[in-house]
């Protein structure tokens, strides 16, 4: 079984940013000619998640909101005695999801019409990076 | 290595409903002769999940008013300014998940003794649709 | 393509207690004998997850008090009317996910710096299992 793997790098510009990597996906699929499978998309942070959903920016900004509210920035947390200022974005992150598996069938991702496929980022400004492995025939 | 590739159609009568799956799963694993392996189940949609619980109606009701605790119908939702009115259903959506990998074992789900698969509908009675794709040898 | 299946074991002292089990899964992955592919880690009980995060005491602390917060112990759930008294075990674990696809990479777990996997039970003092499915090549 041929199994092919790439990764993408991500450097966002502000700590939170949800990016769209549909096509950066279906390129790599593209190029390992696996045409029946799947492709594991999994973040290789802790603070980063990769998910699916609609390309809808009212809905990204929705997201946001829930997942502030859901697990809110500054509270006392016991992480940030390491030092560390960023365990919100572990829970965020943990709500979302840190991979997806995205079916491929006739050399194509089998996505719904309005799936596409996100990188979450809750902790950026620096060097961050996302395995993609495609396994099948 | 074999791939075999089916869909589950849903259109529930009413707008949040969950359905059990397991046995339409067990039978396309059959269907594919695949003894030794994994079944991807992915829900097609951004508004419907898949997951797995126990086979209990009193837990599915705690899991729908949990849901609407967490992520609420009815608020003044950016999406839908789109003139959508469902940017809830994909919030539950994300909580819930929208795919499961199931292991195969000597030709049979391999489940615990209380698993059992669901589709999660949060924005029915419409045609929707879940990939089933079964990997392996 | 090889497909090899194992299991592990836990019987936790504590009902609430996030065990690491990284280690276990690279010996797997090890006896396993592939080097490129997949390796799904799923629980095999609804009222146990395994997820990945960081090694780290007190950031384990903040998702045991988070995941209290967002689905309480001790409500009124209807599920507890069967005579189970575990409703919020479901409800922490659907928040934390009850599996992972590891990548496998030139035979070794194909995992960021700081990510780890752990087992989460919340209904423990009983024997719980894991399955460890490694697929690939």
């Amino acid at each position: 079984m041929p199994v092919f793997t790439d990764y993408l790098w991500f450097n966002t510009k502000k700590r939170q940013e949800f990016v769209r990597i549909t096509d950066q996906i279906a390129a790599i699929v593209k190029a390992s000619k696996i045409a029946e499978g799947t492709v594991l998309v999994s973040a290789m942070h802790i603070t980063s998640g990769v998910y699916v959903i609609d390309w809808e920016d009212g809905l990204i900004h929705d997201f946001q909101v829930w997942l502030e509210k859901l697990a809110p920035a500054g509270l006392d947390y016991k992480h940030h005695q390491t030092g560390e200022d960023n365990a919100d974005a572990h829970l965020k992150r943990t709500i979302m999801g840190h991979q997806v598996v995205v079916p491929i069938t006739a050399g194509k991702l089998d996505l719904g019409t309005w799936q596409r496929v996100f990188y979450a980022e809750f902790d950026g400004q620096r060097s961050k990076r996302v395995i993609v492995k495609v396994m099948g025939e």
